[in-house]
């Protein structure tokens, strides 16, 4: 029996192992690694420079959390942007509604798409649905040249702030996607996770950057057992909508089935560990 | 350079290693197996029969949650029985309350007690509380012989439910904690975790023989990163408080200084994911 083993290093003491059935795919792209594999535990996944990005078993968490925030805070989004997300899970979530009218996906490496809709049609099956433009680009780029005032919701489904993903994390990035959303907007952004140094300080930085720019910046939490420390954030930015203010009900008349999102967990996300609060208010 | 590695396997094929330091002590007790390590990452640590028990670093999650969500609940909780514990942690938190009068601590097995006074003074500092009784015994025996009404908080500190945990999960158990709980009651106790497939089965189950048993039976979550998948749940089953209905202003005023808990997190924790509020009502 092959005793294949696929290994995350959290931190340089902490190690992620998950056993693999196959790993079946392996190039380099222009931009990263990008490896597929097969496991009992969690399905297919895939890694990007050798750090798991996505499941079979828990994307869901990910896509359920990094959407339907927004889309239950504002239920009259109607374009989107979304930056990074090659799986495509983030825009499966996004085309159940049906009043979105307009989803723009910038994604910088068009092979981590192809890829994707060879081997993961669970989170890749929409991105052919009418209503999604797909931009093979830099997404800070984009936004860059985006007319101002375009977008409802941006969506930032990037890597860590490295390689690729770095200048998603920037106060450039931040301000031009404060420029290219309608008054109503929102921005949601990969926010780290608080528990282990290193990501802490990318939480940190982030929250501090975009504290400044909008006038409601919260974070939320979720679970995700493959990221490393299982404790992850997304940070919530907004020019009018707060979402501890927000009137859920409507959300909950579409009738939408998701596995980890309800609206009460809109609520309980927010409510962050002490630990957590004063890291990102600075206090610490 | 040394390099050893502390492994666990958190399914059959996912593994979580520790980069260990030294591994300082290890005996058999005559229940079981204990070891203790130093790290880089999470200081000291220990394990009983190779499993991850309590680590320097992310103890304080653990034992806010177990402890603080009961306490702001209800104010007045005066005579407290914590069921394992041997780590000091679970006191240590409760002896923070002067209004506590009474502490009852029975563990089975003496050594981990003794170990954790000797090498983790972060978690046993406050077994000598003047309040605090240790009992040597199995808990399960303890709690039948408990005269009735006795206790106004009971918190099971334990394993999971295999070899000397396994007693701490029966109707049985939970009958007589129930029956050794003053009209006030609560009990909380160790409900493993949603995510893998036989952590899940153990929530369920302990969740469907408390149901059955006490008026209020919820389950709130914490993210606790060295257990498996780091989504990590207690059970609060009461006869008279519901969590979620406490005034907690009182807790407040009280001023403790808590590194994971606080009233926000009190209500947010019982906000549960959706797949996990379907598994517990047995919806799969």
């Amino acid at each position: 029996m092959l005793d294949l083993w696929y290994t995350e290093n959290h931190t340089d003491s902490v190690r992620f192992s998950i056993k693999v059935k196959e790993h079946f795919h392996s190039e380099q792209s222009p931009f990263q690694k990008i490896d597929f594999f097969d496991s009992e535990e969690f399905g297919r996944f895939f890694t990007l420079d050798g750090l798991m990005m996505v499941n079979e078993k828990d994307e869901f968490i990910y896509h359920d959390m990094i959407t339907h925030v927004a889309m239950a805070t504002n239920p009259n989004i109607k374009k989107v942007l979304v930056i990074g997300g090659g799986d495509g899970g983030t825009v499966r979530e996004l085309t159940r509604y049906p009043h979105i009218e307009k989803i723009d996906m910038v994604e910088i490496d068009e092979r981590v798409v192809r890829l994707s809709q060879e081997y993961l049609p669970l989170t890749a099956s929409q991105l052919t649905d009418p209503r999604v433009t797909l931009y093979f680009q830099d997404g800070l780029q984009f936004v860059k040249e985006a007319a101002a005032a375009t977008y409802d919701l941006i969506l930032v489904d990037s890597t860590d702030p490295i390689g690729v993903g770095e200048g998603l994390f920037t106060m450039d990035f931040y301000q031009n996607c404060f420029r290219a959303l309608t008054e109503e907007g929102i921005l949601v952004n990969q926010h780290e996770s608080p528990y282990y140094d290193s990501y802490r300080n990318e939480m940190k930085r982030a929250h501090e950057k975009i504290n400044g720019l909008f006038p409601i910046a919260r974070v939320y939490q979720f679970h995700i057992p493959t990221y490393p420390s299982g404790h992850w954030l997304f940070g919530f930015a907004s020019k009018k909508f707060d979402p501890l203010e927000a009137d859920l009900e409507k959300w909950d008349a579409l009738n939408l089935k998701t596995k980890y999102y309800n609206t009460d967990i809109h609520k309980g996300a927010f409510m962050l560990p002490t630990y957590v609060r004063e890291a990102l208010k600075g206090n610490e």
